[in-house]
């Protein structure tokens, strides 16, 4: 491929009416996600339709790999219950700075699939070098489709979320989602994983997510005092399973990274061994419940906690909420239809917006963090 | 396999001279992981000999699957490392709780094996279930042999640690990896992929670990200043890289339990990407760090720290504190020859040692952690 000049674009993005880049980062997600979708689906047919071949047969695939750092791999992380689910393909993922010098076996003709918002990443692109020179095919999703990462993969598939300014990823993160979904819905057909009349019910879902996150957003004045709470602690727990286990892990960091709290990410069954041992009525423990098949074992973990006199904040459905029944420091209500597959796009807003109002409350530089650089090109 | 009824053994067991079953535990890790290697190993040989049969032809496996709770979790993610390097098998690691319900795809007649110091962890016998029926061959690396997983499994390695009273998991996690080195080089072995002389070199660093485990636990009068500042803290990470990387996991799992202060392991190289806006002068850094291919990759993270004044405590030989030539709050000596591919049960030692002398300084009630059960039997 040729070497396309970078773009000027972060100088040319203003912050618009919002406060900072972040915020407006977080507020574009439904028309920017809408726009990713728009471009791997067919919308007249309702199916899936990747802008791209595949360049190996998706019925001979026996494995699938994915590695990134930081947000985007908890991007995979949650690409991993999708292609499983609706490809019927094992996914092996790890964070890239470990995956490059693991010199993991993989099987002959493999898919590798990179995740870089910038796709300049240095562990990223140096674990895509190992996948290629291990005979892999390798896809990336990226966002700035000139990019090392882009270049030196078969297929860039563009997550077209336009520039990202703030230093903690959000829309970058939501888009490179959608084009997991797609990805995995795709495969899962090819594979005849996926009769057209489940695609079909799943592109659909897919199409409702934008507006789905929409109303997410329309909550933020309720984030604000969970907020105001929130900053108040020194640590914090965030709980979740399934896919909300990732985005219990993304939530974690951008807590981390915005409002120097120490905030922690566990699967919710992990709670009672080991991390339950930290619950006392001042650590925040904030549980990430859409109304899935494991919302039962969810709200069994939160009631653990709330025996234990632990500070509770549950992200879900009123229908969780009730399920529940417990003492709770704040609740955040998500549109029940959040529930199915794609749920995990819009968990993804409140998560993001606790962590802006936290910060923002406490008076940190939201689009610069301390210590943090938007594109990390060093190992 | 008949039902045996369950031993008394934890009633008979005593203190001896130790102040918790914590410290005569740990104590004791050279003594039982000599036992068990015994067990697994062809000492006049200097060769692996498992004590069973594989049911199943190793060179027709084509991928393993890991899954545990936990510390057993923990020490699955170390043995990935192995399996991988030394087998060549692709490892699928997943916490228990999550795998359970993701209907992970597995291949026809593939290797599961599951981890469980009582056998009696109510997620790792539902994966256990669920492999089953999904045609997996299922291998138990257990301590109490009469468990539900022991019994329910094709094959129940022992780890023969004894019994383990207190609740924070100690000599079963090291016996664990014994057990899961073994493994790995019997694997490789039968699959061509490690030589006589290769595996012989292999087995005489692991018959060599004992010694270097019991020369770490002769720093232990060092550990407790360590010890004193890291209880000031409410709020640590540790680093790693390679099989560090879940020892880092497994020290912040430690200290959680026992101290109750937020600790967090995190892979070194992903420390830019997210954690690094955590570092000030109070939160102590624990960085582990063999003198192994990755020294120089985890340095450059240590000194990330330095450069942004964190309060860093170096775990490593003395080659390692020279390379990193920064300002450490703290320096915990490890020989230089747990520098191999088993250094992780060595460094499992001061991990524990620090979390344990914390918790004594604090006062907390070391042997029964509050809100934690020694084994987790329910879901």
């Amino acid at each position: 491929r040729a070497r396309k000049p970078l773009q000027a674009g972060s100088l040319l993005v203003d912050k618009g009416n919002y406060r900072h880049y972040m915020a407006k980062e977080i507020h574009e997600q439904p028309e920017v996600v809408g726009r990713a979708l728009a471009h791997y689906l067919d919308l007249a047919k309702g199916t899936v339709r990747l802008p791209f071949e595949l360049p190996f047969d998706p019925k001979a695939l026996t494995r699938v790999t994915i590695s990134a750092c930081g947000t985007a791999f908890y991007a995979g992380v949650v690409a991993r219950y999708w292609l499983e689910r609706f490809a019927r393909l094992p996914v092996d993922i790890d964070i890239a700075s470990e995956f490059r010098y693991r010199e993991a076996p993989l099987a002959e003709g493999g898919l590798m699939i990179v995740v870089s918002q910038s796709g300049e990443t240095a562990d990223t692109l140096a674990a895509l070098r190992y996948a290629k020179a291990e005979g892999q095919h390798v896809l990336a999703i990226v966002n700035v489709d000139t990019s090392t990462i882009a270049r030196e993969s078969e297929i860039a598939a563009p997550i077209l979320a336009g520039p990202e300014i703030g230093v903690a990823s959000t829309k970058a993160f939501t888009c490179q989602l959608a084009v997991f979904a797609c990805l995995a819905l795709a495969l899962g057909r090819a594979r005849g994983v996926l009769s057209e009349a489940q695609e079909k019910a799943l592109v659909a879902e897919l199409i409702a997510t934008p507006a789905l996150m929409a109303q997410a957003l329309k909550n933020e004045a309720r984030v604000e005092p969970l907020a105001r709470d929130v900053a108040r602690a020194s640590s914090a727990l965030y709980l979740g399973r399934g896919p909300a286990y990732p985005l219990a892990l993304e939530g974690a960091l951008k807590l981390k990274e915005l409002s120097y709290i120490h905030a922690e990410g566990y699967a919710a069954g992990e709670l009672k061994h080991g991390p339950i041992a930290l619950i006392d009525y001042a650590m925040p423990v904030i549980v990430l419940a859409p109304h899935d098949a494991s919302l039962e074992k969810t709200v069994s973990n939160l009631q653990e906690v709330a025996a234990r006199g632990g500070h509770l904040i549950l992200i879900g459905p009123e229908s969780a909420r009730k399920a529940a029944a417990a003492d709770l420091a704040g609740f955040l209500e998500m549109p029940e239809e959040a529930a199915g597959a794609f749920a995990a796009l819009v968990y993804a807003i409140p998560a993001q917006l606790l962590a802006y109002h936290v910060a923002v409350f406490m008076g940190k530089d939201v689009d610069q963090p301390r210590n943090l650089a938007k594109s990390v090109t060093v190992e």
